[in-house]
């Protein structure tokens, strides 16, 4: 197994790292490979615009997708985003850890999102869903966050996890091809002792060593929409009422 | 009335441009006062770390939240981020203007709210949601979406736009206290022929001039919870089921 870790804390010391630290050595040890995108040790820019490309489709007016794809055509990513691109390629299993802030990725993780995913790479044509780039790959969030669960509950005062991570799961990870492993979720690491702690992180080695067989959310089936709607058939099989 | 509209797209062009434009246009012809912070042209470094501070209260592992407290006791945010907090407490409404990507604000945007958005400014204490910082002013995102509405409906490939909205609307907007206007969504600009976007930008500015009026989301209210999660009183106020 080929697995490919996006990091995105600014602390040596976290929680966030210890995570990653702890999946790179179970992986290694068991003899799978693994790559590690540590976007603050990188630099990483988060900011998507013409630096993205070193060519130009259009000089008067930036249609970024356009541009995408003229780069894709033409070898004309920036080196930083071809390496990344290529990774993601490599990978057979991608993990996104990083710590939830205002219930979403940081900024610097969005931002290789936007740079790194581009069309003609990792969508386009009608690839998307379970006819996408990376179907049959896994991924999964490896998340940090301050707060208890209880709060992230069904009745808690933020909501379920699983909402939270919606735009990530189903608009990023499933909507490019992967299937989407439930996430990895730890709470309030900054409150566990010692022995929490570290049993934290071997449930976590557990984890990534088991993604393969972890549980999954289900893929989702493009042929079940017709106009980007689902079909009333595919309503009728997955048990909803007819309309709404 | 003081709006202060955070616009994030990269093209000068785009209706995205047109929409912050109309805004300001709209809103300086009936008196108001506008500021914009265009985070493109302001070439704004969406990477949150120490780069945020003047200040340093521990010099050896950095705790972003305990620096940004540190900060706001010791007047040490860099002047690019104390700028946009003080346009963010001179407000009467707020304004995310934004192009959807991968269901969410580009980087550059998410960025400014990890950076901006400092415990101290805007939250710590308990000000949260209706006893937020911001409580009584409202905020609303602009958004222009690439595909048609029939993706982002119940029964949409995409899912509903509150669910896609979530966390910004309930993880930023609502917990710093802003009412949450609902969203001015914008399906598809670049297949709308010339009258079609007159009679869009027209219905913005008087989205905009109407924002005091404008439909609301609930407000999130704190008493409501206990230990983070609805009490059982709360749920039956609301009529729902006792557990879950």
């Amino acid at each position: 197994m080929r697995t490919f870790i996006v990091h995105a804390h600014h602390e040596p010391t976290s929680f966030n790292a210890a995570m990653t630290g702890t999946a790179v050595h179970a992986l290694r040890a068991a003899g799978h490979a693994v790559r590690v995108s540590d976007l603050y040790a990188m630099n990483f820019d988060p900011v998507s615009d013409r630096r993205n490309f070193l060519t130009v489709r259009d000089p008067l007016r930036l249609k970024q997708q356009d541009e995408e794809s003229y780069a894709d055509a033409h070898d004309g990513f920036v080196p930083e985003l071809a390496a990344e691109m290529d990774k993601l390629a490599w990978c057979d299993a991608l993990i996104f850890q990083f710590p939830l802030w205002w219930l979403g990725m940081p900024a610097i993780l969005k931002g290789w999102v936007d740079r790194v995913f581009a069309v003609g790479r990792t969508y386009g044509g009608g690839r998307y869903y379970d006819k996408g780039v990376f179907a049959g790959k896994r991924a999964m969030c490896a998340v940090t966050v301050g707060g208890g669960s209880a709060a992230y509950s069904d009745a808690g005062l933020y909501g379920p996890m699983q909402a939270v991570l919606h735009p990530i799961h189903h608009g990023i990870l499933a909507f490019v091809g992967f299937t989407v492993v439930e996430p990895y979720v730890v709470h309030a690491p900054a409150r566990m002792d010692a022995l929490q702690r570290a049993a934290c992180l071997d449930g976590y080695a557990q984890r990534v060593l088991g993604l393969a067989n972890a549980p999954v959310q289900p893929v989702v089936a493009t042929d079940d929409f017709a106009q980007m709607v689902l079909t009333p058939a595919a309503r009728a099989r997955r048990g909803l009422a007819a309309s709404g």
